[in-house]
């Protein structure tokens, strides 16, 4: 886990790059952005939670009541103020953005703000300049620091246990709302937050939808299931997928499988610092293409990891983003036949100085069950 | 579940606003207000995913090839086009909105919509005048339909049912991510999506943080456990908080928790049609400020709950909101006594013609075990 002095540099860090760009302040709400630079972590929800950074200045944590104790042990921040609750919070955020002598200045604010707070801001400070804090934040948080890439070790590890754990139990009859269930509870007992995300369970015909979720479809001998799942441990996301074979397969479902596996291993060898993003998709997208079933790949090769499940760097045609060392994304190529079956292998992978090395060990080939 | 016709009634119950409100379009991205006209349900992502509906014509979904059919199986739709991936979104979002003859139009959509994302609205139409879906499909929302609430008891019963089959595993040295692990499973595999909120199992000192979550931290004898917890069930949430005494308590803790329990009981007797949600929340607060805990109740007493976990109505102090059948709400005071432990109920009611009734039965007398 972080120590409070990580959180503390990264705003250091963070200063100089508002001094560079002129941004006055960040007006940071709940979000990846909030835990990267202060520690504290929860959920977007309707209550006021914001923290102001501005380039000059202390920083200071305005939360409704319930949050203060908790914002207090969490965060390296040492000024949490309580919003009062009889003076409506434009007023309150209007005041504290004077104080701040920010009312006409340029303030950073969460890609993710939602609309109906951002109306906040606008009243409370209509002349504000507004950016969005990846303009501030993106290039930092793409780039993981050791500390980042070990948490993010761990949580993929998490994931790739409970696969690991719940392929013994792929049986005919099997529903693919148990298999989620456990998958979720074995990396949930072992000290994961919860899921990165919606877990995957796709038998049969819905693995040829991506993110189908899990139903009360019962497995069925000669079919493939998928599994997309992933553990959040310290706030930051795991995500790996593998498709299994229950029973015995047809060999056009064999074909798809070796050709999505030979897809992903050209996108891993394709990574190295330098290189474009859409250069590690042709990769995948090459071998599926030549092999025929193109038409069948129907998205990205892969997205960024991180604290948030999917952030940048995209790793998708046209993407010009260079790769460089520290960047952590998934490798996903998948072919999905509707109304028939779906294959789709995945890892993250951090980007090293020589290539690439993917989070989690499990095997790729063919796992029959 | 709901069925394809209930949806494509609410949008023509939604047109009738939209006409009284002068609204050209809704134009919806993932959100609990797409999935309650729609039955497409997706997590709010980066990638574009889109449903006009127009005052007048036919509603049309674009989206990301790899939702294509997923959208067409779930939704009543019909008109379901994919982006073009070489040209930009807002050019063609331009051209939709072009097509719509709404460029200069009042558009509503979601209140929690991305900032990153409405940028896109306003790149392509400058002009449009934007207001918030809320504003349609606001009352709407709020009063559940029969259908909505027999949605909303399954998914609290999957949590009261989950909550049951925790109690027995609370011991002295059981840890709060393993009982949360335990509880997210006894949901997930009756059937569950998923946990509607990040579970809380907050025992000791812990417990005097609302928003605990769960940690490594081990139950003792003697301490209080809150567990805090939500199943998502066709995309209905649950919401459910009971407070465990494990082996003999203090006197001052057993005056708490009947405090506590005192002001639960109070609101839930004062909810009725046609009074002001403010009045709940007093009838919980003046028990416990009168017991004089009243400085350590530092939240309101309650949030509606439904497609999503937090939404209108409140059950909070100056909302003067009038009480509707068929609106559903959690009832859920606390008191919180920092470094030593913390009570909170907490029931889901819906409003009925006579007064409420509770969507669970699970008994809210000290448990002890």
């Amino acid at each position: 886990m972080e120590t409070m002095r990580e959180f503390k540099e990264r705003c250091a860090r963070v200063r100089v790059i508002m001094d560079e760009k002129s941004v006055d302040a960040l007006c940071l709400t709940p979000s990846a952005d909030m835990y990267y630079l202060t520690g504290f972590w929860t959920d977007p929800a309707e209550r006021p939670i914001l923290c102001t950074l501005p380039r000059a200045g202390e920083p200071m944590f305005m939360v409704p009541r319930l949050y203060e104790e908790q914002v207090r042990q969490r965060s390296w921040i040492d000024d949490v103020q309580v919003w009062d609750e009889e003076t409506g919070t434009v007023a309150q955020l209007r005041e504290l953005l004077q104080k701040l002598k920010i009312l006409e200045g340029k303030i950073a604010v969460p890609d993710r703000l939602w609309m109906s707070q951002f109306r906040l801001f606008q009243e409370a400070a209509p002349e504000a300049d507004y950016v969005f804090t990846s303009e501030i934040l993106g290039r930092m948080r793409m780039i993981k620091s050791e500390q980042e890439i070990r948490c993010m070790e761990r949580a993929a590890q998490l994931a790739e246990a409970a696969l690991a754990a719940t392929f013994p139990l792929c049986r005919e009859y099997s529903r693919e709302y148990e298999l989620a269930a456990h998958l979720e509870y074995e990396m949930r007992v072992k000290g994961a937050e919860g899921s990165a995300f919606e877990t995957i369970v796709a038998s049969g015909p819905n693995g040829s939808i991506p993110h189908h979720g899990s139903g009360d479809r019962k497995l069925r001998d000669g079919e493939f299931v998928t599994f997309d799942v992933g553990a959040r441990l310290n706030r930051y996301c795991s995500d790996i997928t593998r498709t299994v074979a229950v029973g015995k397969i047809s060999p056009k479902m064999e074909r798809v499988y070796n050709t999505v596996w030979k897809a992903y291993q050209e996108a891993v060898s394709a990574v190295k610092p330098g290189i474009a993003s859409e250069n590690v998709d042709l990769a995948a997208r090459r071998v599926i293409v030549d092999s025929g079933y193109g038409e069948y790949f129907i998205h990205r090769t892969g997205h960024g990891v991180g604290l948030d499940i999917h952030e940048p760097p995209y790793i998708r045609q046209r993407d010009q983003t260079r790769l460089e060392a520290g960047m952590t994304f998934s490798i996903e190529p998948g072919v999905y036949i509707p109304g028939e079956f779906g294959v789709r292998i995945e890892d993250v992978v951090v980007v090293t100085e020589e290539g690439c090395r993917p989070l989690t060990k499990y095997p790729a080939e063919m796992i029959a069950v």
